[in-house]
């Protein structure tokens, strides 16, 4: 039995607001649901299949671009597909929903104010950036343009991750992405 | 229930020697036997994931880089990934080998002399090729080197495709990657 449409669902948001946890947890969820789901996470994809990009507004571009494209290739598998990348700009956001058919790209805006995604810092990156060791650092000296209408917003300083997965489940049951459990 | 193991079944071989069709009968079967299984075609991937690439010794390597990172995302899901690419090199083919855990790969020779390849040309890309309307056309002006111990041969001139799918079929039974019927 098909148990979901097929769709991306694309975290957006600075470094530490929470978009791997979420999807961590959002997957766990659809899963024990029957929902075909796949975690696409920008960092563990700079390591793989995007390993010869780096961070530049060209390369994050082409990170972005290909991780869309293979979204699309799970999409044809039926899946739900979740996207976690910074996804810094605003008209490359644009660009890879422009790759999806109407209602397929769902933009979810993983918020929490700089302040605090520097204080989680787990990955110590941010440390790093304030140090000069690392460049082009998303919200340090790289921009990070916020969704003006997202389809979600989830404010992760704010409300618990599992309470998040459920705003998103429900956001997903409301538009018929997933069959009601 | 589990219908397959993970793999990946690497169609490799002249342009016009009968990868796409092989692909496309063997997926049916496959699917028709509960096993889940996708299709990752050079061709159809040059227009989106690779579209970026042309026909360079470097552009080609990545291309196939590209499709095994894929096929590794499908087989995290459990997959059998067809991937039909010329990849005309054996030391880009033993890469891409490198990419997976032994047992996953399976080299799969999809073999026609160049003169039949040539004759058949479904995309009239020979017939360019030789008239240098395009260039870096393996088998015209570029280098196939043919595998020297494939974990499949087929012989498309000689066998028709369906009996050549049942070869592919026989194998993965054998070799324990799909349940018996």
């Amino acid at each position: 039995m098909i148990r979901n449409k097929p769709c991306v669902l694309w975290f957006t948001g600075l470094s530490g607001a929470g978009k791997t946890t979420l999807v961590r947890e959002l997957s766990s969820v659809l899963k024990k649901r029957d929902a075909r789901c796949c975690s696409l996470d920008g960092d563990d994809l700079r390591q793989t299949l995007n390993a010869d990009l780096g961070f530049s507004e060209e390369d994050r571009m082409e990170n972005m671009r290909r991780v869309a494209e293979v979204s699309r290739l799970f999409l044809n598998e039926g899946y739900i597909a979740l996207a976690a990348l910074i996804s810094p700009l605003r008209s490359q956001r644009a660009a890879v929903k422009s790759l999806f058919e109407d209602g397929q790209f769902i933009e979810i805006f993983v918020d929490a104010p700089l302040s605090v995604c520097e204080e989680r810092d787990p990955k110590g990156l941010y440390r790093k950036a304030r140090a000069r060791e690392i460049q082009n650092f998303t919200g340090v000296d790289d921009t990070y343009e916020a969704p003006e209408s997202p389809d979600l917003h989830l404010q992760t300083h704010r409300e618990s991750p599992s309470t998040l997965v459920r705003t998103v489940v429900a956001y997903l049951e409301t538009n018929e992405l997933i069959s009601p459990n």
